[in-house]
């Protein structure tokens, strides 16, 4: 397209945001104007991209990290013939698949949701290592960044983390229209206060006006020739571009034009310009992914070893078996036993160092390109990431969490290292899965199985040495549960899960020396639960004792309660959780304190049994 | 100090930390004494501080970042005359106020728990900013940060926010021992790299041989004298400096020295130094805070808005009444509604743009100088701050945090926007206080009631109007719920808060048409919750019916069986919650697709009541 073209097709985002926002009475068209010369150069010029192929392997890759910006994405698809005009004006509506802010469900061109800002530079940032390190399809990955995001710690740990990876296959662009949803930015106009950033971190920098669509794509053309060096274009941009009544005007964000019909006619009408985008190089991806048979590592009952060390073992079999298994740590990795992996497939590992929302964001970039990521860090650490967890379940990928040093039993460290809420974070992300396992051999079948889940699935593992309680050939289903002591004259259940198991099992030899008869159940997926094991265990003994290395909100305990929610009355029911701040203390004594140990188990489930008879 | 004491004092240091980590068998002796030098200087020539009185008002304050370096720290408090030497050697011994990492609530020096890194330098820019714009004290904040901690984005937010502010009374000091945990870090000691970062964000940079105690002597002084910008001394050390046998070596990252004699002796044997730490200058505060009567905005019966700005109004005039409350939002105050404080009181408003970590952590900050404050932004976007949270419940922060636009109620903005994990989040919080109110009175009661609370309160506002059934002298005690229907022949609870209470009591005017009358409990409370109405109500009436605009795990559902945890049976329970992946919708759209609007809860309310019947 020559320049006049390129203007006009710019315009033409422009007024299809304006309509597509005034259709829906909602929506950020003046967060879309200032954008729409970048978009309409990328599109024209520089993605490579067949749309009738979203799957190609030679694609580029297009992160929309100004979410809310979604009326420019869906009039760039409409101007790409990739959806129709008609569908534009379903923006926002019940049923449409042009949400407002996008997300990859029902649209095939969107790699991942956003819309929390400051995401989408960091997941690009795992979709170009995946492309530089794993794929080597040669493909290129563009994200469209706003200057409010910038703001976001997160954009600085993906700056980091491109820049020591060297992905000169990334490009951000990064719309400086000056305002933010509230008012102006802290930085304005002032394109080299973000150079300088960026130029420190190790990015190569271009400043332009966003508004010459001559000058954009030279600065496109710079970017995709840099060797070396991720490349940011800094473009000065007009908020609302286009129209006067809201351009460069506060106040005005994430709303419809006050007048679209005048906006439009401002903007000079109509247009249905149709985009021949360019197709990729006929592509094969380098990488082949080997399907071999996953030999899982076996203990024998009896042996004692740390979860997280199964977790090592499993993942690193798991990765010689599977081709497309790849990891990530937070630099924690010889205390998650990634090292495990690392050691055996380095070129499969990615060292995240200490930025666990980086780690995440990485993980869930791999997702997209069809890697199957396990992402470690302690336990209390993967909290960092909450938010990126979240926006995982809405983009739908696959990613595996571990978090280990789960609980106050990892002793002396206190509880900045304690997971404590990691259970009740985990249960609350949409469609995930929670494990977590009181032995080595169920960590190792856990570990494999996770693979292939859908949604965000997470594994718990502790630190400490546990007996190996299952042979290496027992089978552990995800929403199962095991009973590992039961009988006929059973007057309670206690149900535990990884560290309190054994704890169960001890308290269950003390109350049977006292005559008192106890189920124990391992309910080591915390996430589906096995309800009709519950259910039958509440009715045959009369009521259920949980015990948890957790906060007492959201974790092992409130699970159970999923079992009992069908309307019939529900048994009794005990809780024994972490309720007390923790301080240092021995593993043994932080159990002890926090009354969660085979003692207190004891105790509990004696008194439960007692009041029973009494009443 | 002349230079051969101060270098003794340093060695005093190492011994002790040694000897402190060598008692405990665990710890990290060779994060501190990398940094042994950096913190003898700061001790003995330019901290401030009557160690006897750690309130005074002119007293700086130290935050030891690198919260794993505790050896270090305690052994500073020793040469200060702080604590006897006997209780080093309780360090991280069940009972000893000298934890693995360290927290305040029992040791006055410490300013808040450290311990997760990159969080010691943000919080340290949020008591920087009460000196610099509150307190006026002249007091100086000095953090010991690790390099490795760099890595976190959340190191970022504070840069540019401290930069941002001018904050000159702020000095970062970085332990650039080359080594994290499980290896070298990214930039080892290119202490250029990180100067580059620092610059680039607005600071000024000092490098330094961080062992050598003149040279950080001239660093602190010109620290000291640097005006109008933050300063950061890029200190290049070893870990485990000064015993060869760990000196500069891998693979020794928090573990105790593997000959503690032999190092004591290397490293000069035991010594007995004491310090005078120099007395802050005679301070009085300059801010006064009015405590004057707190004159609540007021609504009728029957007027309609959103909890959101009744949040604003009463926060507003909560700051008009009294001066020790602040406000702090992440640049989407005019969606929160905290613009209306900041627009009376905005001295005492602090912009965080998109840095909702930085916000959360400037909010613990300017609560461990005295101040109350308020921290807003979308309930979704608190989970970014998840970790910070955590953390700020182990420091016993009192902190409010306020989460607007929750639950699949605001409709078209579709899930990136909705806090539906919020309540989980909170509530799996140590200490916290969770209330969730559903009109503009109750709102602006628990707005004035939650800042004379213990530790994290968590207040989630709505984003539509709702209309005020509750008068202006209504009381709503924390722990405390509404039954706002009830008669003898109730069949039925259903116990909703916020948004879902307005569905509920028009779900009990359906049943009560088809002869079937239901008790409605209002939940505010969320945490504590009342377990005595729930109770009751549950017994009266057979079943209870929860329903909320939250997903499943760990929200309203999960906090009611905190009522029925005391080996009673329990009735029956039905839960309704956000059981799938919302879209974009109107909000009517919304809460209808998740079923847990008017007609949703009638239909459900009646299946539960008619298969009692049958039962």
């Amino acid at each position: 397209m020559n320049t006049a073209e390129l203007v006009e097709l710019a315009q033409q985002l422009r007024v299809d945001s304006v309509r597509a926002s005034d259709a829906a009475g909602s929506g950020h068209p003046t967060s879309s104007m200032s954008a729409a010369d970048l978009m309409a150069v990328l599109l024209a010029e520089h993605l490579r991209y067949d749309i009738d192929r979203p799957a190609h392997p030679g694609n580029d890759r297009f992160v929309l990290s100004k979410g809310h910006a979604s009326p420019l994405l869906y009039s760039a698809f409409k101007a790409a013939d990739a959806i129709e005009d008609g569908e534009l004006v379903t923006f926002r509506k019940l049923g449409s698949r042009l949400e407002g802010h996008p997300t990859p469900r029902q649209l095939p061109w969107v790699e991942t949701a956003t819309g929390s800002l400051g995401q989408g530079l960091p997941i690009a940032v795992g979709i170009a290592l995946a492309g530089k390190r794993l794929d080597r399809g040669g493909y290129r990955v563009w994200v469209l960044c706003g200057d409010s995001e910038l703001a976001e710690g997160s954009v600085w740990e993906a700056a980091e983390h491109a820049a020591y990876e060297h992905l000169d296959n990334l490009t951000a662009i990064v719309d400086v229209n000056r305002l933010g949803q509230r008012g102006p930015t802290r930085h304005g106009h002032d394109l080299d206060a973000y150079a300088r950033r960026f130029q420190a971190f190790g990015w190569h920098t271009i400043e332009v006006d966003g508004h010459d669509v001559d000058a954009i794509d030279r600065a496109y053309g710079e970017a995709r020739s840099t060797v070396g060096q991720p490349t940011v274009i800094l473009a000065r941009t007009l908020k609302g571009k286009g129209v006067e009544a809201v351009e460069d005007r506060e106040g005005l964000h994430g709303k419809p034009l006050p007048d679209a019909d005048e906006a439009i006619a401002e903007l000079g009408g109509r247009r249905d310009l149709r985009v021949r985008v360019h197709e990729p190089p006929a592509t094969r991806m380098l990488h082949a992914v080997p399907a071999g048979h996953v030999e899982l590592p076996r203990w024998e009952k009896g042996e004692e070893l740390a979860t997280r060390n199964a977790y090592g073992e499993a993942l690193a079999a798991l990765g010689t078996g599977r081709g497309d298994i790849v990891a990530l740590d937070g630099e924690v990795s010889d205390s998650t036993r990634a090292e495990f992996f690392a050691k055996e497939h380095p070129d499969r590992f990615f060292e995240c160092y200490i930025a666990e929302q980086q780690m995440v964001a990485a993980a869930v970039g791999l997702a997209t390109r069809g890697w199957v990521p396990y992402a470690s860090t302690f336990a209390a650490f993967l909290t960092r990431a909450h938010d990126f967890i979240r926006m995982a379940s809405v983009s739908g990928a696959g990613v595996n969490l571990v978090g280990s040093h789960a609980g106050v039993a990892i002793g002396q460290d206190g509880p900045s290292q304690m997971g404590l809420e990691d259970l009740a974070m985990m249960r609350a992300v949409h469609g995930s899965t929670v494990l977590y396992p009181c032995d080595a051999n169920q960590t190792a079948q856990l570990v494999a199985e996770m693979a292939g889940l859908d949604g965000v699935r997470y594994l718990r593992t502790s630190r400490g040495s546990a007996p190996v309680i299952y042979g290496p050939d027992e089978e552990f289903p995800v929403g199962g549960s095991k009973v590992l002591r039961s009988g006929d004259h059973d007057r309670l259940t206690v149900v535990a899960a990884g560290v309190t198991v054994h704890e169960a099992l001890a308290a269950a030899d003390t109350l049977d020396r006292e005559g008192i008869q106890v189920r124990v159940v391992d309910l080591y997926s915390v996430k589906p639960v096995d309800r009709a094991t519950l259910r039958r265990a509440a009715e045959e003994t009369g009521c259920l004792l949980t015990v948890e290395d957790h906060h007492e909100e959201g974790g092992l305990g409130d699970a159970v309660l999923d079992a009992f929610l069908d309307g019939r009355p529900v048994p009794r029911l005990v809780r024994l959780a972490v309720r007390r701040m923790p301080g240092s203390a021995s593993p043994d004594e932080q159990l002890h304190a926090a009354g969660i140990d085979a003692a207190s188990i004891a105790a509990a489930g004696k008194l439960l049994v007692e009041e029973a008879v009494v009443r």
